[in-house]
């Protein structure tokens, strides 16, 4: 008997939305009390009783945000989780349910979108959040997804970034620039093989920087960690455009400046050896790449004894006044001004 | 002096994501107590106090949910926050908060930007809905807008859709088939123009049914009506796929079955004599037009009297045993099952 190796494809076409929607929603849990009624209704309904309610959104496009041709689509629907329950950390709150909206266009089949959603549904398991809703409909070309995620946090407890005052500390979770450095080798790899088809890409040695741009994750653990130890930031964000671009954000809406030291920016060996051999500066990407998912946040400089020593955690700087300027100390001791350099999306088609 | 008549278009790139989010925001107004933090920071923050919390999302593509030869980009703004509140008054709820992320491709000048957001800004000023978040990308092609709406309701006052019982009545507001109507002029004007761009179009006589179709309202006059009333819905959805497909998720979900009378539909005359026009049979039209965003509800036989004579209102039949199925009932008296022939997103690119 002659095997059909063909992979089976379903027609969405033949399923129908609501065919579809019952077959990519299969097998969601859901994880917490708030969540009264999650998809299949109007509207879904939430219970945050005397909490607050903390909601981002993020539209992802294909061709701009990621290439299908080599993000996996069970690591896309894993990310695309992550970079909006990322944001809800960012609140110092607790993310609790998404909504996700697809479009697609019909060169994707069922399975193709069951991939999709196996993401989903592991970060959702993952992040203890309850897929709620959502809108399924076609493209005219690729891929789209919007997701929003929908957080609860004690008015006491929420963190914004207009917090940030002179002589705070300004803290980084984890370490940065690896997302973007990952991007570089799968860019080359990516280029390499329409040379070549048939090359084999020694990719092992860049696990880690591959893994922070494909399968990134949301510090989740953060904001308990800061209540444990009885911390409570002034101003908070997370890295997704760019540290740069963050600290930026947080002075200006705090109405400080502050001093960024380079030699205090934590970066993972593999970030700086990949930087090496594409001759890129490590600083810059530090500053400039994105993606990462970190938290930045500033402390009152009481607080420092409680977080020193915490391996999630590395004092980069301080805030000062407003008339200083937002700097970047060098190793050399020179004085740079921090300018936006972070991944602005709508210089893309440019 | 030569006037310069060239429309003045700012690029995009030039302004950057936040500038272009600083100007598209401005000008909106906080209409709710619920709103503590809005546009700018990681999350937006509402207090819903001991109110349940209602979340619903839609994504329009353009070249699937519109077409923007003839939908003037002011109008596609405002129905695109009609779309998604409607979702939120489906629930019996009020409508609360939004957020809209959009991304476009370098085509779009901020000048076409700025129409679109006025538009949202004037739905947001009618529908009392504060913008409170989003997203502003780039796409490869067109224009793509996803919405999320937010909205809040005492538990108690909560309509779902799988509450319909046996002999409730089924209720429609307003009427229907004008927005698919109209939709079938605007691409009948559009085919001509294509062939003679020179021709004036005459559509004074369709003015009902194109707004219908280009301004449509979301009915939020219902739910607090329903409550002054002294009626609560046993189901209730909104009117946006088609009568046909409404009516067959409520008794899907509440495990009965129902008869809907044609003579009984709530027609427009403009409706009925432009189906004449096209040769189109207006049942046909009512039952699969979709996007007239009126509420399809029940409501228990002993609050008839309490709605009765209201010109809000038109009983179009009742809630019968699951096991006589979905039908029409035909002005001949004919029984003719009614199946989802509702418009189907998935459907357009095959």
């Amino acid at each position: 008997m002659i095997e059909d190796k063909t992979p089976h494809r379903t027609s969405l076409a033949d399923l129908g939305e609501f065919g579809l929607i019952d077959r990519l929603t299969k097998g969601f849990e859901i994880h917490n009390p708030s969540t009264l009624k999650g998809v299949g209704d109007d509207a879904a309904v939430m219970d945050f009783k005397n909490k607050k309610t903390v909601v981002s959104t993020d539209l992802l496009i294909e061709g701009v945000h990621f290439d299908l041709s080599y993000v996996p689509l069970k690591h896309l629907g894993y990310k695309s989780v992550v970079v909006n329950v990322s944001d809800i950390y960012a609140m110092n709150a607790t993310a609790t349910q998404i909504t996700v909206s697809i479009a697609v266009s019909n060169r994707f089949p069922l399975e193709a979108l069951e991939e999709l959603y196996a993401g989903i549904r592991l970060a959702c398991k993952h992040y203890k959040v309850d897929l709620v809703g959502g809108d399924t409909t076609s493209s005219t070309r690729g891929l789209i997804i919007s997701v929003t995620a929908i957080g609860e946090a004690e008015a006491s407890d929420l963190v914004y970034r207009n917090g940030a005052q002179p002589n705070d500390l300004v803290v980084l979770t984890g370490d940065i620039g690896g997302a973007y450095m990952g991007l570089q080798i799968l860019e080359r790899e990516k280029a390499v093989f329409q040379v070549n088809p048939n090359s084999q890409p020694d990719i092992e040695m860049y696990s880690y920087i591959l893994e922070r741009q494909l399968k990134p994750e949301a510090r989740k653990d953060i904001p308990p960690l800061l209540k444990q130890l009885g911390v409570k930031p002034t101003a908070m964000m997370d890295v997704s455009d760019g540290l740069s671009s963050e600290i930026l954000h947080i002075c200006k809406q705090s109405g400080v400046g502050c001093r960024l030291y380079e030699d205090k920016i934590p970066l993972d060996p593999q970030v700086i050896s990949t930087c090496e051999e594409f001759n890129l500066d490590s600083t810059t990407i530090a500053l400039s790449g994105g993606e990462d998912y970190e938290l930045l946040f500033t402390i009152a400089q009481a607080d420092y004894d409680k977080i020193k020593g915490n391996p999630n955690f590395t004092v980069i700087g301080y805030i000062t006044d407003k008339s200083e300027g937002v700097n970047l100390v060098t190793r050399a001791g020179q004085f740079i001004p921090i300018i936006a350099k972070g991944w602005n999306a709508l210089t893309i088609n440019n």
